[in-house]
């Protein structure tokens, strides 16, 4: 057989880690060819690529980023877009596609299959809002990342009373600030899941410094909400330009509790270097794992599925069933959590 | 409901993570208290201890070691062991207690449960061969410690035709082999499960070298043996002062490769290093879930158990059953690494 | 003898490791014995702290912090302060003190000098801005951190033409930035020393993506201002609750950055991670060298002076002579930076 | 003009910086161009290499190795092999040669340059062990590393009176043992400047352990030696397969110390972990200054020198000078380390 492959979406560390082990599987145990479309969806579109190799694979298991590129190029939103990736595969000879990607790439993936192309998806989304798969690949490093910068706020010499603001990644599902803050100690954690309150959050750290505390650090999802809406994760900025953007929670938050409790706060914003850099060991092993299951599975003609981690096993899910729905955080999960606010 | 909290056998990041974690929560939410034997069941022997407050716990969650200490007495092996750990209890004025250990510490537990000692284990073997729970606190880590090694190994400036040996712990169990080795990118990885051939190695090496391989890694669990038997995983040695000791599988496979091959090898043996340090953040929650998760069990009565992770819960099943049979390393597994190994 | 040891000003990998070594040199090798103020010159002050021993000091060369806490206090801004200071010295019977700090800290330590007080001051800045010494304990830690965070940013899979701006410490001197951009490979790098022209920032990245980069990444030290003056290093925002405050450059770059190129722009802003957590080698070296002089300069009454690293060599200055001039980046440095920003 | 380059020699964290900053200093402000030699002073002798270019020496920055390959040829021990150089270099129509190495590299150097070969030479060696330069590249990773690692052995829960043995390189001098054993906080650091009697370790050992010291970490240069002569650095071994061969310093003290002390022990040897991977920030930016100091130098034709760090500047110094002494541990820095033996 001669495969495509893609990656679409943002940045998430592993995926060279399954594109390598697509290639190697692939060729080593099954005689494939593949084929690498650059930049996602708009590669399939463009019919842009290279062949991938065992040589172009190799060396790139730790490296981050994905040497194919990506977009968010949407085929069904491509004028003509179904029947370019027809042409695209049939100018390249190729049997079947594994995109890798998340929500809106594999929501193409499960169309395409409906649409009678053979596909097989593997998930990626740092944010690990995928209802069908117990973890995927990128997650566990983007905690690491923030824990790492939490436990370094955790040393605070100068002065009484302060307050340390730290703003993860996570529109929409806060696991990511759920799992970093109970790693990292934190004594508020704020996820999108939980509309706040900002003046029980106040309450909650004048009571810690009351007893005693004499800092406190706050976790917070980029997407998490005051309860009253507002601008809700945005306020307007004027800059030395005179201009006026908007800006992110954490510093709404450093602002409005350094107001309302007096204690000096700061933030620390970590953006993109929760995307990038090289993935954990258990990430690399993941995007291995479901790289070899993809292959497998497109080799034996088991189309429109998504790789899966459940336990400690890979499994093959439907991928209609796979987008029905996100994962947001559980109750259970955040409860445990807040047994560590004290 | 005043408690007992140990903790047995060697090393393992998160130990201070499940300490925390029973003492907030049982504080906390159940109004518990706690009293914490020092070095495992010897401390239960001799009544040695202190109490355990959210004080004495605090700023712990990312340190490595145990605040407890260590040991490896076995109840059951001191004379009237039974009467002083009731009699340690009764003198300390516990309800329960919550042991942290590998086989030999909950073995103890659980003939602790069946002579009627109320007790909730928490399972901890840093080698991942416990086969009641997908994964053990500690786990994670040392993989990444010896994945980080060998990343280090990657790279090589010298000289053609090197091989690196690189070995892990793991004396029964290959797990941290196959993930450090999947993760690291091993060209071979040896495993106690798999007794090795080592002209088949070494044929493997040659092979690899002659299609234009530069360098060669191997990961070698410390328990892996040669197929012939021998000395097994010892050799003898000579040194300056003319004593005869026994050495290890990584210098003697560095030897062998080196003899057999004429490629220079050089060996890193990571030792205690895989033990010790801060845990990853997915060491951490799966610690701190573990003790939430032990303590909630204790003041439910629901006695004899060890908690578990499956999937994404946390679990508890009889201590018994999860004592009974090790966790070797699966072939599916074994077999996805090899799938690298060209 | 018997000595004071005190630690001003903010946080700085390294200060436990001054204050591991001035006790262990002192009690081992001079019989010295010694008492930790609380809190900096505060604590003097107020006659609060504790006696140092080798087991209050043991266990603490890797930590972050500082054991005996800080603070901003000015002696010579409280009422009778110097009196007091010399009731304190006298209540502990100390013979001589040893503060911890900046130019604020080292600034008082000077003037007690004047006033007889013996003294030897340690220097303590992480912005690195002390003429008198070659480097301080504490920067290459935060220019590591910062290093770390760059090399994440420069993986980026998804979008050509992305602007990745990450804003570092450094209020009144570039070091930082220079060091961690240099390091990074960052593409433009903009620091106090130098006010900025936005339209050349501007077109000098546009020019670098004219020529095929898909990716830029801009460092910036927190004091860089823009030519024209303006608001400076703050802008105007306006929160989600209506509050107008002031923010940083770093977000003001990625909002002016992203209008006058139509790149999208992210910000990182690292905080205070860069003042936290585990020193690295060179700098927990570098303090425990400081310690250990300025202990042996006090015991042979070389009184009023700072240790200092010159090449390879530790050197004691005159306190006086060392706060005379910041040491701002020197243009060959910054010069060699800019070989890289094509 | 246009420049051959070439690395010689081990592996060293910085060599990519150095022939990064070599070719975008001559390119961007010089105009020069330049041939990559492969794999050391071999390359130049069969004429092997390639050009390098703005694109080929991007995104190296950080990474470990060198892109070029080394060797440990030695141009004055080849036959012809002066004429041979001048061949390559007639053939390449090259005007200098900008060599990285150790002394070995530098050696041929210097001898060219004497030669009438217009030559600038850029030193490297991990074990910071040359004397006409404060620092070189690549010392300070090597250092953290071995840091990393020793701070990982210092929790350690099982048993009372262990003493944990880190082999680290260092054939020679003992920069790296002193350097990493005073930031890990070593109980013993030995060195080949100081051949060590083992009863008097043992007996230091005891002495801590009596004191209640309840473990002992020992950083042992692999090139320290028993005073005693003995087998110096090696010891016979006799392995599974019935074959003798020699092994390391490491492992023959773990030995000893268990035997005359009693006390359990463990070994850890970093081997070639310590020349991989990526490199410190002080690395990359020492590494970046030094190629952009080499091409310099050879634009004004100020050739038979080597480029040197002197405090925080970098200056050019005589290839002859720099190679004639080596630089060994001076005992004021070794002094200050035994402070902390304790």
């Amino acid at each position: 057989m001669r495969i495509g492959v893609l990656t679409g979406g943002g940045d998430c560390p592993g995926l060279n880690a399954v594109i390598r082990a697509i290639v190697r599987k692939g060729i080593n145990t099954h005689g494939h060819e593949f084929f690498g479309f650059r930049h996602g969806w708009a590669g399939v579109i463009n019919n842009e690529g290279v062949d991938l190799t065992l040589d172009s694979t190799r060396g790139i298991l730790h490296r981050g980023g994905t040497i194919l590129g990506s977009s968010r190029t949407n085929v069904y939103k491509v004028e003509d877009g179904l029947n370019k990736v027809k042409a695209s595969m049939k100018a390249q000879g190729l049997d079947a596609l594994i995109p890798i990607g998340g929500e809106d790439t594999l929501g193409v993936a499960g169309k395409l299959h409906e649409d009678g192309i053979p596909v097989v998806g593997v998930p990626k989304t740092i944010d690990n809002d995928l209802a069908a798969t117990d973890f995927t690949f990128g997650f566990q490093t983007a905690v690491q990342i923030a824990t790492d910068a939490i436990d370094r706020l955790h040393t605070t010499a100068e002065s009484h009373n302060r307050v340390l603001v730290c703003e993860v990644m996570g529109r929409h599902a806060g696991w990511l600030a759920v799992y970093s803050g109970m790693a990292g100690g934190a004594d508020v954690i704020l996820i999108p899941e939980r509309p706040f309150d900002i003046d029980e959050v106040v309450d909650h750290l004048k009571r810690r410094h009351e007893r005693g505390a004499t800092f406190s650090i706050v976790v917070v999802a980029e997407g998490a909400t005051p309860k009253d809406g507002g601008l809700l994760t945005a306020y307007e900025t004027k800059d030395a330009f005179g201009h006026v953007r908007l800006g992110g929670i954490g510093m709404m938050l450093e602002r409005q509790i350094e107001e309302k409790t007096g204690f000096e706060s700061r933030t620390t914003i970590l953006g993109h270097i929760q995307r990038g850099g090289t993935p954990l060991a258990f990430d690399r092993v993941l995007g291995s794992r479901f790289g070899v299951a993809a292959v497998d599975a497109i080799t034996e003609g088991n189309y429109g599925k998504m790789t899966a981690l459940r336990g400690t096993g890979i499994e093959l899910v439907p991928l209609a069933e796979a987008l029905a729905e996100p994962k947001l955080v559980d109750s259970e999960l955040y409860e445990t959590a807040e047994v560590f606010f004290g």
